[in-house]
This record gives structure tokens, C-alpha cells and sequence, in this order.
């Protein structure tokens, strides 16, 4: 949680870990807590003048409410947007985390200027943030970039979470790769792993990091095949969009380098020529800060759009003007 | 070639086969003579405020020239924008063709009013148009949509003009249909196609319409195949960009309903139910006109956009302004 001038400007930030699984309830009443605190740390009385919240699953937007979301048990069409609109009295916007990395990574990171961008998280899941135009390309139903399900193999032994055979994020999400490396240490393939589980079990995608840092083959293997996986969508993704920035963040584009080698190559190697002739790879210098800049970002642009902004003109206040302040009344 | 007035309403079209590969010289000159028809058909003596042109290949819109178009010799390059700006003395707009399809069907045709939509030709070559929040999405270097050579298969046996192995465009594009057609005719796989082969060696694709409508076995399965890959490209494409509408374009889509039925269950197994749930797939009603509306809208929406609109109000008319008439002089 954050707090950011109008400007976009991040003043006060807080981290901690949170478990999406514990249902709403849980999860935003500990966020308002936080909110609260920062809020109560403000020098003077400022008015609140919006409220951006991201959410690892799909939204949709123009409610605000996750639809479907296939790892957040209880969250389904929960009304997010309402719940902060009517606790703070101020407009909320909700949407999807990795779109408010990549709106975060144009407005003030690595993207800056930039009009057709990819950002490419790869954590536990996978998933993309699309920019077009300088613009976030939200999808009809606001899923797109919904990327960890592209089929990438023919081998049907791959079954993933989602039903389906072949899907990247079996292949090489953050989850597929922990239960590889577990496996690995379990069954002697890898004897750095080994060790390393006498002190965790099971292991997590980041211990090969480490294990790649101290030349484990194994996980220089796993982590080179994960960026061949990825790259390969991200081939098609070059041919389809013709972006001229990938940006990638999430614990697993961070574990080392041979991931990031192996993923440009299949890149370079399957996209056209032209759509690569000057196409930048990179990490995301924000990192775990892009959705933070992003949700500041957003609940800005929606404040000062041209539709809306004649009303703010006339009222003074945001305070004054209650179907903004909850748009979608619950 | 056609005439549109500033509403988007062809008023005159005359239409006829080129051979693109004659090269810019003899193709634009024919193109010059049947303009000159047209104009001099008009009532009266009215301005002409702008021209718009389609090119089949990648085009660099900024500056209204082809680059590296594959199947084009002596195009790359091309100043065709200046080439109409000097000679009619008004501004000129180039796209590839098939984003202008795009646009013609927003504007004019089954996609009005939609927002995110995906135009697929697929005739000699496989091409997408996508729209974006109303608008198109071109992409750095202009070319955004460029899927005929996504990778389908691991089959390295399949190897494309691209010199890539496992493209679409080598499955399931007309030239690769036409070849199989054909091969099939000769060694006797199909006796309609046989016979066929008589009046006509080699075949097209187009061929294959017939066939199925004759109840050929081979041709059925052959396009049911075609369907199935492109298919399987579009399950990708919907899982990136979550568009509400697909609309199919060309020769090979128009072939005979196998086709577009395998398609379709391609599609609604591989993507994600929530990107398909309101999702419509269909075949473009615009037919061949679908990219002479596109290039009337393209310069409509240049000449009224909010950038050039004060310069039109102070000057009264377009020959007046040299740097429109022709941005980047030759």
C-alpha cells in the first residue's frame, strides 16, 4: 500500500506479504488498516482524492470486480470498488495487477515515452500487461494478456491448473518450476537442491537462484528451459503486437540470467526480422514498485480524463460529487 | 479504386486484378489512370482532400512507405505517399491492407461500434488487423498483426517462405492450400481434383470451394486441417487481446463452412473461457470492399483529427498547406 500526490509522486509505502486465498474479507480489511496508518501519517488533513487497487486475477474494469479469478477462492464478483468508494468517501478504481505494472512502467520507469510495451510477469503465474499507444489495451473483457495459458507444446502429459494440456505456466511458471526443483533435491538429480531442502520443504521457484549462483546444473537446465518456454510465446506475442519494449518482472524473470539468455534467443530466433530490428528486452527496474506507481497512475488519469474533468471543475471537491465517488453503487 | 465524400459513403469503385509483384512503377501508374477516371466522372469540380492507399505488406505509417514487404519486389521503400501527394497536390495516408479492413469494418461494417476486434484475412497469405479501444493498433513498426508465421507446430518438415519452420502461413495459407490441391489432383488422392487439374494446372484455393461443395473427401479434410491450425493460432491470439469480435477475411475463409467450423472449435478449446464467453467469431460482410471503406475512413479521421483540424480552419483548404499535402517530401 502507498500513498502518491497527484503528481504520481509515491510519498509513504508499505509492504508485506499477503495470502490472496484468505478471501477478502481478510485480505482488504487488513489493507484498510494499512491505508488508515498511512493516511493518519499524512502531515495535514489532504483530502483523498481516489483509490487504485490491483488484483492478481482478472477484473472487470469497468465495475471494478474480479470475474472468475482461478486462484482467489471467495473473490468472485466481490465488489472491491464499492467497498473502498463507500469506506473513504472517494472514487475507487480496481484492475489487474500486471496492467498496473506496465501503466506504472510507462508513466515512470523504464517505459517512459514509450507507445506499444509488454510487461511480462512471471511469478507463480504468468501473465502480460499490454500497452498500445501509450495506452493500456485492457481486452473486452478485461483479460487480456492472459498469457499463461497459450498453448505452447504438443505433448499432452502437460496438464496444467487451468484444464487444459500444454499451457506455459505448467511449463514454466514459478509453481511448475518449485514442484521441478523439489523434485529434483527429492530424487538426488540435483545435490545443491538436496542439501538446500534439509532446511525447506518443499522448495520455492527463487531457491534456484541461489542454486544457479552456485553452478547447480540441474537448475541451469530448468531455468533454461523456462526461458526457451517463454520466449517462444513471446515470439508470437513479437509477430502479433510488434511491441518495442518487453519488460519483465516477478520472482522468476529475477532468478538469473540464464533464463533471460535462453528467452531472447527463442525470441530472436522465431519473430520476423522487422518486428525485432529494434526491439528492447529488459528487466523492470521498478520492480515490486511498478504496481504501486501504476495504481497512482490510473486513479490520476481517470481524474483528470477530459470526461470528467468539467464536473471536478464545477464541484470543487470530490467529495461533493457522490455517483463518482461510487460510481457502480453496490 | 473508389470515391468516398468526408462521410465515409463510396460514391464510385471500380475494381480489377493486379499483380503486385510488376513492381510500384507499373502497378501505382495503372492505379494513377483509373484515379484520373474516376475524378473526371465526378459532377463537378469538387477538391480532392485526401487519398488513402492499401498496401499488401508491411508498411511503415508514418511515412507512408512499404518496408521489407516480402512477396514485393521493387517496393521496399517505395515513396508511395509522395508519389499521390505531388501528383494530386493533396496529403496521402498508406496502411497495409488489411489494418485498413479493420477499419472498414469498425466504421462501416460488422464491427460498428466495437471496440476491441480482430480482421483476419486469410487468402495467399494469413494477416490480422487489430483495433484497440476503437482504434488501430499498428504497432512499433508498424506491423502489429504480422501471424502468418506464428509457430503451430513442432513438425520441422514444414518449412515457409520465411525460411522459419512450422508457420501458419505454410499450413493453412492459400498458396500452401493451392499447393496441396494440386499435388492431391495429380497423384490421385482425389479424383474431383483430378479432373479438375484438366481445365486448370495449377490449382488455387479457391478450388477447393467446389471440391467440398461436390463433397470431395480430401478437400474436406483438407480445410478442416486449415481451420484447425488457423484456429489454434487465434486460440493464442484471444488469450493476448481478448477481443469481442473475429472477423474473417479473404479467398481461403470464404471457402466453405469446414473451415470456419473447425476454426471455431479450435477457439473455444484453447482460450480461456472467460475471453471467450461473449466472444463472436464471423465472416467480414464488407467482402472486398472492407479495405476501400478502411482507406476513406484512414484519411477522414487524419484530415478531422484534433493535431491537423486548426490548420484545415485557418487555411480554408487543403492545397494550401504544403507540409500536408506532402509531411515528408521525396
Amino acid at each position: 500500500v502507498g500513498v502518491s500526490d497527484l503528481a504520481g509522486r509515491l510519498r509513504d509505502i508499505h509492504e508485506e506479504p499477503a495470502d490472496i486465498s484468505a478471501g477478502p474479507e481478510q485480505v482488504l480489511g487488513r489493507v484498510e488498516e494499512l491505508f488508515d496508518k498511512l493516511i493518519d501519517g499524512l502531515a495535514d488533513d489532504r483530502p483523498i482524492w481516489g483509490i487504485g487497487i490491483g488484483l492478481p486475477g482478472p477484473v472487470e474494469y469497468a465495475v471494478g470486480r474480479p470475474i472468475a479469478p482461478p486462484i482467489m477462492p471467495g473473490w468472485d464478483a466481490y465488489p472491491v470498488r464499492g467497498r473502498f468508494a463507500a469506506r473513504y468517501g472517494a472514487p475507487a478504481w480496481v484492475d489487474n495487477e500486471v496492467n498496473l505494472m506496465a501503466l506504472g512502467e510507462i508513466r515512470a520507469g523504464h517505459a517512459r515515452g514509450q507507445q506499444d510495451v509488454v510487461f511480462l510477469k512471471i511469478g507463480t503465474g504468468i501473465g502480460a500487461g499490454l500497452v498500445s499507444h501509450g495506452h493500456l489495451h485492457r481486452g473486452a473483457q478485461g483479460v487480456a494478456g492472459d498469457v499463461g495459458h497459450v498453448a505452447i507444446t504438443e505433448d499432452r502429459s502437460v496438464i496444467c491448473r487451468c484444464g487444459n494440456v500444454g499451457c506455459l505456466e505448467a511449463l514454466a511458471g514459478g509453481a511448475a518450476l518449485a514442484r521441478q526443483a523439489t523434485a529434483a533435491g527429492r530424487d538426488g538429480r540435483s545435490p545443491y537442491l538436496a542439501e538446500r531442502l534439509r532446511d525447506k520443504d518443499p522448495l520455492e521457484a527463487t531457491d534456484l537462484a541461489d542454486a544457479v549462483a552456485h553452478g547447480d546444473p540441474f537448475s541451469v537446465e530448468l531455468l533454461s528451459t523456462a526461458g526457451r518456454h517463454v520466449g517462444s510465446m513471446l515470439a508470437s506475442l513479437v509477430n502479433f503486437y510488434n511491441p518495442s519494449l518487453i519488460i519483465l518482472g516477478g520472482g522468476v524473470a529475477g532468478a538469473g540470467d540464464q533464463l533471460l539468455a535462453a528467452l531472447r534467443e527463442a525470441v530472436y530466433r522465431r519473430s520476423l526480422p522487422l518486428a525485432t530490428r529494434d526491439l528492447r528486452i529488459t528487466r523492470s527496474m521498478l520492480s515490486d514498485q511498478a504496481g504501486l506507481h501504476g495504481a497512482a497512475f490510473m486513479v490520476i488519469d481517470e481524474l483528470l480524463s477530459v470526461e470528467r474533468l468539467p464536473n471536478w471543475i464545477d464541484l470543487g471537491s470530490p467529495a461533493g460529487h457522490p455517483e463518482l465517488a461510487d460510481p457502480l453503487p453496490e
